[in-house]
């Protein structure tokens, strides 16, 4: 027996060494999935040909990024998005039948049980903020509108910060609300502008976006999850196209058909209606919503 | 501007837009590092097609991975040695001019600070395991001895076990020596015949192995670290050929070149000499260092 009947590995044969070790294993996707996770991680080593010292950076790197994890702080899950690996999983498990809004990434700040609130209602309940009026149709890809769709919607303040990230300083459900369309399949509420705001920077991985020469932030947005029976659940943002940040979303969360327009009115009769002090912010939003086994494109 | 002018990110541009944001990196091996990095994982994730549910998976089997490090223990390393990784770092970082001997990983169980012994000294302090005696030579590439090579060699014992993980069971140092050749190259020490045993199999990594259907056992062996000036430092083992994980070390270690004999000897009159009880297991091994400098094959 030469040195590869025996199975002894070599930079040569590596790849086959290790997964050949496999052929015994209990969960066959797992199986796959080693085979691919190894192929592409020994050549990645090749092409890089780290000193051992760069090996042990990256063992230590890695060790940071799971000792910074605890019940509020998911670093691995800030790594996947700073890399687009969670917009590419999110890409792959949301593909959609032409016409049908995109998805983008849930975040780290939904929260279950926001209120179910009339149409119209203001989900900003400490009067911070620039006022903005939002509204538009859930629609499905034949352009018919969708009855009793349910609306989750939560988005930063006008300092970048959510509800949950200042406790104590924003009331508990700031700027989160449910709402549930009637037979016009309409939606609309009051809200603030939103801003950019940094992901958690002060662990390993805003450390490697320095190091990057990348800043950490996102561009303005609101959030939705859209449910309807019949029709698969969107999640996804609106973005402001202005923001500063628009084309370098840390987290590549952007698509050309989640821009909203966000346009400033002078309007003091609809102002006094929406009980505004003064201009205030408007946009224009429809969803549309694929059916269940719609095909994709 | 189309989606892509803008640098949004699509499946298809997955890899140019992420890539694409390090133009103004501090560091340039870091952005070659994450350009090669960044384009390999998502080449795997676009092959896997990994399910959101999966996706959450393999986020926190790295949290877990991280977290079960402490200042004994690196989960990482783990990964990276039953994942070929480590194998294959040292096999870039130590290609060998022709008739050197080949490295090895160096393991987590070296420990500094050894004691200097005179050449024969039995490195087993507690009299517990099959006696063996091990000798050879170090030399250069040409055949000619090495003097004042030092040999730092550590080993487990009979059960598979380190003296440090053994604390209070084991003398301390047990199993550990360092020797200075002479002129004549040639070195000699006494010790046990080591055993196989598993890596840390406790943890994710240990889970992963078994649902991949693996031992997480290595074969019998002695750790060698061999310095002396003028040469590369040459980290290796030498594995007994017959023990039963032999062609399966859990971390890829073996090698054709370090398979050393180990003979069963009945010889009365040398066991006396060697202060033996009866038959003991020989072992005779050359090791061959490069110089620095010389050519690589």
């Amino acid at each position: 027996m030469d040195a590869h009947e025996k199975g002894f590995f070599t930079e040569e044969n590596s790849v086959e060494v290790v997964t050949g070790r496999n052929k015994n294993a209990k969960d066959e996707r797992l199986k796959l999935v080693m085979e691919v996770v190894t192929r592409k991680l020994h050549e990645a080593v090749k092409e890089i040909e780290p000193t051992q010292d760069e090996w042990m950076q990256a063992i230590l790197f890695l060790t940071r990024t799971g000792q910074m994890c605890n019940e509020w702080r998911q670093e691995f899950i800030l790594l996947s998005d700073v890399l687009g690996v969670s917009m590419l999983v999110d890409a792959i498990n949301n593909r959609k039948p032409s016409g049908a809004s995109e998805s983008t990434v849930l975040g780290p700040f939904h929260v279950e049980g926001a209120p179910e609130l009339e149409m119209g209602a203001n989900i900003c309940l400490d009067a911070r903020g620039e006022d903005m009026v939002i509204g538009g149709r859930i629609l499905d890809t034949a352009g018919q509108p969708i009855k009793d769709a349910v609306i989750d919607v939560w988005q930063a303040n006008d300092e970048g910060f959510y509800d949950v990230q200042q406790q104590g300083i924003q009331p508990d459900f700031n700027l989160r609300g449910v709402f549930r369309t009637g037979p016009d399949g309409h939606y609309w509420f009051r809200a603030v502008k939103p801003k950019y705001y940094p992901i958690p920077d002060d662990g390993p991985v805003g450390q490697m976006l320095d190091r990057l020469g990348r800043h950490p932030n996102r561009p303005a947005h609101l959030h939705y999850i859209i449910k309807a029976a019949g029709f698969e659940t969107l999640i996804t943002h609106i973005f402001d196209p202005n923001d500063p940040y628009i084309n370098s979303d840390a987290v590549f969360g952007v698509k050309e058909s989640l821009l909203a327009e966000f346009t400033r009115t002078h309007d003091p009769d609809r102002a006094k209606a929406y009980d505004f002090e003064g201009d205030f912010w408007e946009v224009e939003h429809d969803f549309v919503l694929a059916r269940v086994g719609e095909r994709r494109v």
